[in-house]
């Protein structure tokens, strides 16, 4: 089963793909999908739109996963989020997928095994649950790592825990 | 020239379609999307994304306006709020529109003569400003009154004002 991860911006969208078989995870694919700054903002909502659809087109995941998304200190960085996140959520709704939302602290959980973990242990873990990796920065680690918090999430509700 | 003015909303996505030629402006049509308040985000978002792809096909607007967005005291409302907002910007400009935004203090103040007047002044002004026209609640008049705010734009950008 292949799972896309989405770490949705305005800027940048990191991506992760994993294949999922049993509990045995594998990577497939991963990198960045980036709007140009120079364009209005419903342009660049548009772009990041059709770019993820080529990507979908392309790599026809199974499910994929996107973190939840919380009010910061930084009021404008996160309305420009949450509207990436809004076209990400949709694109991937009208692919057919559904879509698992996970809270930061789960996804740090599943990856690194503690909630309270930061940036760069999420990427270390991620490569190193990966091995032979080449991660396209830390937008696509984060991609990764929620993409394997689901694949834990579905093995857990397969085994009925 | 007819302009898609639209007041991005998850529940409800207020619309409002008017006629501009030079100053003198018409309605010609208003309503409210809505989605299913059962379904799961990804869902509602790719359902407002539909509703909004048919209503452009059927009166394909020339412009599309929308009001700037902020964060207000509810957190979780705001987030809601622009998940939707970037859904309606991406759908617009996917469709070739472009999209004018406007403060909403802008935006009363070209209906009302005030940036300070509040929803009901605004919805009682749309109604004088479009004698004759029935008006489907307040997300459609809000969605009435950017679409003249913008036709106001465009005509002073055309007078050089």
């Amino acid at each position: 089963m292949l799972i896309l991860g989405l770490d949705p911006g305005l800027g940048i969208t990191g991506w992760g793909l994993i294949e999922a078989a049993g509990n045995r995870l594998s990577h497939r694919a991963n990198g960045r999908l980036k709007t140009n700054t120079a364009s209005p903002l419903a342009t660049r909502l548009a772009q990041l739109d059709a770019l993820l659809t080529a990507l979908v087109a392309e790599h026809r995941p199974a499910a994929a996963a996107c973190e939840e998304v919380f009010v910061n200190a930084n009021a404008q960085s996160t309305l420009k989020l949450a509207q990436a996140r809004g076209v990400v959520l949709a694109n991937a709704a009208r692919a057919g997928l559904v879509v698992g939302e996970y809270a930061p602290s789960l996804v740090k959980q599943a990856v690194v095994g503690t909630g309270r973990a930061d940036k760069a242990q999420v990427h270390a873990m991620v490569t190193r649950l990966m091995p032979g990796t080449t991660i396209d920065g830390p937008d696509a680690a984060d991609a990764l790592a929620v993409a394997i918090c689901h694949a834990h999430h579905l093995a857990s509700a397969k085994r009925g825990v």
